[in-house]
C-alpha cells in the first residue's frame, strides 16, 4: 500500500475517492522532483507561514514553487495558538485579494498546526474554495494535524468550533525540517504520535517504549518509523470516516480534557500536545474506572507520556469550570459530555461518563503543589 | 418532475446526490405539515433572521419549530447588505455557542438573500458543519439565492469572497411571506427573475413581458407561475454543475458588472437586484457589441427591466475603477475580467473582451444628468 521511492521516500495514501491524496514523507524533499509532480500548477501560489517558520524556510519553498507559479506571494502569520482565530485568517484573504488572486490560486501552508488549520480553512472559504497543499514543518502537524482534511480557527467560547472539513491536495512532511523544532515543540508533537497506540496499534504503543528517547534525540530512522506509522493510522482512520460520524472521534482520544485545558488556562498557556498529553492521562483514568481497561495501564501510559517530556499532572480548576468547559466539546450531544476511551489496548469507543465520576479522576490527577 | 400536492404547492428537486433536495413553493407552508416532514429533528434549533423580518414572521416559525425540537432559540442580525460581513456572521457563532448547540443543532435562515448567505456559511462552518433549512422571505431569495448552496460574506476588497457551497435540507418558498415585502424590494427580486429569461429561456422571457405588471400586483397565480419557472432553470443548472466549474456560471448574468455597481458605491446603496438590473442592459449591450444578440434585444430587455422597477442607468464611475472592481469578480482568471455573454436569445455562454469597448458599453448606458 505504501510505495517506497528511490530516494527513501515514502507514499501513504489516504483514499477518500475524488478527494483522495498522498502524504509524502522523507528528508529534503524541497530538492525531490517527484515530490512535487502533479499538484495543481496555477498562475498564482500563496505561501502561508508564520514569524518563526518563515525566516527558515519560506525562501527555499518560494524558490521550489517558482518553477511552477508565475508568482508566489507569502503572507507572515503571528505564532501561537492564541492567534488561531478569524483576525488571523482575515490576514491570508487581504493578501490574495490584495494581490488581485484568482480562484485558482494554491495555497501552501508552511508551519505547524496553527498555521496549517488556519490555510486549509482560508482555502477552503476563498472564492468558495482553491486548493491547498500542506507542509508541515513540526511534528504535531506531520503526524495528525496536516492530514485528514480538518480545519477551523478558535472561537473565544471553545476550540476549532468554526471550520470545515476540506482536503488538502498533498501534505509534504520533510523530516529534516524537524531538525529546527524546539525540544518543547517535539515532545508536543509526541503527544499525538503516542496516541496512535492506545486507540489503534499496540504494537506500536510497545515500539515507542522502546523508541521514545530516540525520538527525542531525533534520530532519522526512528522518526521515519514514527511518522510514516502515526499517517497510516490516520490515513486507515480517516479513509473510514471522513466527516467523524462515528469511527474518526477515536483520533480524539485525550481532547476532551486537553481542550478544556487550553481553553481554561487560555489558548497558548500550555501548548495542545502537552494538553492532550495530560488529556489522555485521565482518559486512561477515565476508561480504568470504569473498567474498560486494566488498572495498571495507566501507570504504563503515564510513564511513556512523561518520558515524552510532556506534563501528566492537571492544571487547577474548579470542577465547575472543567464541566463547562467539557460540555462545549463539538463530541457534546444534547448536553451530555462524550469521551473517547479505551476498549483494551489498541481500541476505543465514545461513551458518556458521571460527572462525579470525571470529576473524581481529574482530582486524583490534579497536582496539590 | 414536479409534483403538485393536494395543497397546490409544487415541490421542485434539486439532484445532487447525498446532498439532494427539494424547493416547495406553495402559499401559507407554515401551517402545511407535509412542507415540514423529513426535516432532521435534534435537540436545538436555531432561526436566523434580521430586525425586518423577526417581527412579522419569527414567532410563527418558532411554533413550528417546537413541534420538532426541545429547544428554539432565536438570533436577529442587522437588516442590509452593509452588514454581511465577518462581524455579523459572529453574531450567529456567539448565539450557537452561548447556548452550548451542539453539531446537531438545525439552523433555519429566516429572511432575504443576505440572511440566506449568512446562515448558510454558518452552518457550514459551526463545528464544521450542521443542516440548515432555507425560509426565504424576499422573491430575490426565493428565486434565486436560497437555492443551490452558494454561501458567502463580503470581504471590503470584493463581494461575496469569503464562503462556502453548502446545500441546504430544504428550501420553504412561502408566497404569502412576499406580502410584506416593500415594493422596491419586490423589484430588486424581479432582476433575478428576468434573468432566467435571456440565459435559459426565451419563452420565459416573453411571458415575463406579458405578465410583470401583474408580478409587481403579486398576482398569485403570476408570482406562484414566475417563482416555479426560475426555481426549475436554477435547479436544472445546479443539477449540472454545483460547484461552478463551468455552466453554472450563467446565472452570474449581469452580475460582473452588477458586483463592480454594489462595491463600487458601498455595499446597500443599490439592492444586489438594482444592480443586476443595470448589470444586465450592460451585459446585452456587450453581447450585441460582440455580434452575439441582435443589436434590437437590448432596448427589448431595457424595457422589460424598466417596467419592473429597476434602475437602466449606471453610476458614473472612472472608467479604471470600473475595471478594477470587475478584475477581483470570482470568474477572472490570471487577471483576465471574464463576462456571462448571451449567445442568442435563451443561452449563455462566458468570455472576455477588450477594456476599451467594455468601458464604451458602459459610457453608452451611464447618466449623464
Amino acid at each position: 500500500m505504501n510505495l517506497a521511492t528511490s530516494s527513501g521516500t515514502v507514499r501513504v495514501p489516504i483514499a477518500l475517492n475524488e478527494r483522495s491524496y498522498d502524504i509524502v514523507i522523507g528528508s529534503g524533499l524541497l530538492a525531490d522532483d517527484a515530490c512535487w509532480d502533479g499538484l495543481p500548477a496555477s498562475a498564482d501560489a500563496l505561501i502561508v507561514s508564520n514569524t518563526t517558520v518563515a525566516p527558515l524556510y519560506a525562501q527555499a519553498l518560494a524558490t521550489r514553487l517558482s518553477q511552477r507559479h508565475r508568482r508566489v506571494l507569502q503572507v507572515q502569520l503571528p505564532d501561537g495558538e492564541a492567534h488561531k482565530d478569524w483576525a488571523t485568517l482575515n490576514l491570508v484573504f487581504d493578501a490574495l485579494l490584495g494581490a488581485g488572486c484568482d480562484r485558482k490560486t494554491v495555497l501552501y501552508a508552511l508551519g505547524g498546526g496553527v498555521v496549517g488549520d488556519i490555510t486549509g480553512f482560508a482555502a477552503a472559504c476563498y472564492m468558495r474554495g482553491v486548493p491547498f497543499v500542506q507542509v508541515p514543518t513540526t511534528l504535531l502537524a506531520q503526524v495528525d494535524s496536516s492530514v485528514g482534511g480538518k480545519t477551523a480557527v478558535n472561537h473565544p467560547l471553545g476550540k476549532n468550533m468554526v471550520g470545515a472539513f476540506y482536503q488538502p491536495a498533498r501534505v509534504i512532511c520533510d523530516l529534516a525540517m524537524l531538525n529546527t523544532l524546539p525540544p518543547r515543540e517535539l515532545s508536543a508533537g509526541l503527544a499525538e504520535v503516542i496516541k496512535y497506540g492506545p486507540i489503534a496499534d499496540a504494537e506500536f504503543l510497545a515500539w515507542l517504549e522502546t523508541h521514545v528517547e530516540d525520538l527525542r534525540a531525533l534520530e532519522p530512522r526512528a522518526l521515519a518509523h514514527a511518522v510514516q506509522r502515526s499517517c497510516e493510522i490516520k490515513a486507515w482512520v480517516v479513509g473510514q470516516d471522513e466527516r467523524e460520524n462515528g469511527l474518526r472521534a477515536i483520533l480524539n482520544f485525550g481532547h476532551t480534557f486537553g481542550h478544556a485545558i487550553e481553553a481554561g488556562l487560555g489558548y497558548g498557556q500550555w501548548l495542545h500536545g502537552e494538553a492532550i498529553g495530560c488529556g489522555m492521562v485521565l482518559a486512561a483514568e477515565l476508561s480504568a474506572r470504569l473498567g474498560l481497561v486494566a488498572p495498571a495501564f495507566v501507570p504504563r501510559l503515564t510513564q511513556l507520556i512523561q518520558r515524552a517530556g510532556l506534563p501528566v499532572q492537571a492544571p487547577v480548576m474548579p470542577g465547575a469550570r472543567w464541566l463547562e468547559l467539557m460540555r462545549v466539546d463539538k463530541k457534546s450531544e444534547a448536553g451530555e459530555i462524550r469521551f473517547v476511551l479505551l476498549d483494551g489496548v489498541g481500541r476505543a469507543q465514545m461513551r458518556g461518563a458521571p460527572d462525579a465520576l470525571v470529576l473524581d479522576v481529574i482530582a486524583a490527577h490534579t497536582s496539590t503543589d
